[in-house]
């Protein structure tokens, strides 16, 4: 790890103090992406409006990330990260324990409207075929589903799937139902409670008490 | 009926032949409006982008819908009305026939992805407070909502809903759930059968044979 950094700054030449800095400008800089994608979603978002609140010129934040879609994959790669500190990338994770990490993450969401925001929009807008975030969705799509299915099957071999469940059938619905859930939210946060109603379709899913 | 027409004729004052043109004019733009707001949400869906479609000058479809919102407005309404003949707005239309209502809805659906699309984008769009069509999808969730749950506590009435579901839950429920489905079946259509996982999804929600 050491070693990386280091690497890393000897290859760029430049002292620690501009390293933090730069760092603080990135992040900055991936925080109003995030907003304005959100909000206005990735075609409609410009870079000049992302530029504005973070105080900077179009050309200074280019220089940061070069075109709209590195930025794009750097906002989206920045969530995963946060993600996946719910439900950790070990094959052997356990069944229930990834569904426990499925509701921690509905919990986490729930305290970040905007992250919800950005994903539905982008994933809505990523079903075209031309947008530059559509590889990225059906291979996340794909990923989550295999790993959810990895969790209904050792579920399964323990005897606590209901009759009738298929470990692929109940991990796409699981999906499905977590990023429905978030639509009718954003619309209105008093209509439902996202972790409850998540726990309400997995205990139609699964036979142990939860 | 006829009184109404007649009565249109009239105030407008031109012959037969004008109002099919026109009427034909409306559905090729409501037609053009669907996709373009299908692939670019309605922020980015350009009224020229439609008017090129159609062959006609911009000012030439701002004479049959004064501005964007209202042509958003009319392409939403249209759709509205082929949905309902699922799902008949009577209030006694009955239990089960609002479940199958929906899973015939699901089958539609699939055979016309633009409209899912859009519905897609445009939800997810219309989540900011923001956005013309934020009112609409407030409402449309709510009536939904209602809807369903009236059709769940009629099945619960008949001892046909599982135990431990409230018709309301399963109702927020039910819509998260086509929703979410209409996304990973939008990134990829063999990937998942619509109306086969609402189906295996109410399995898990009703106790009768479905």
């Amino acid at each position: 790890m050491a070693t990386t950094t280091s690497g890393t700054r000897r290859r760029v030449g430049k002292p620690r103090g501009s390293y933090a800095k730069t760092d603080e400008k990135r992040r900055a800089i991936l925080d109003a992406a995030l907003e304005v994608f959100a909000q206005s979603g990735y075609r409609s978002g410009s870079i000049r409006d992302i530029a504005e609140r973070v105080g900077m010129s179009e050309a200074g934040l280019l220089h940061h990330f070069p075109n709209k879609s590195t930025l794009l994959a750097a906002v989206l790669e920045r969530r995963d990260d946060r993600a996946v500190q719910f439900i950790p990338l070990d094959e052997n994770f356990g069944g229930r324990s990834t569904v426990n990490g499925l509701l921690e993450l509905a919990s986490y969401n729930a305290s970040e409207p905007g992250v919800v925001e950005l994903y539905c929009t982008l994933s809505a807008e990523g079903t075209s075929p031309d947008h530059p975030a559509h590889q990225y969705f059906i291979d996340r799509y794909e990923w989550s589903r295999g790993m959810i299915e990895r969790a209904f099957t050792i579920i399964q071999a323990e005897g606590d799937l209901r009759p009738g469940v298929t470990p692929a059938s109940a991990a796409a619905r699981t999906l499905a139902m977590m990023d429905g859930l978030q639509v009718q939210w954003l619309l209105d946060r008093d209509v439902l409670d996202m972790t409850e109603e998540l726990r309400n379709f997995f205990r139609t899913i699964v036979s142990y008490e939860l």
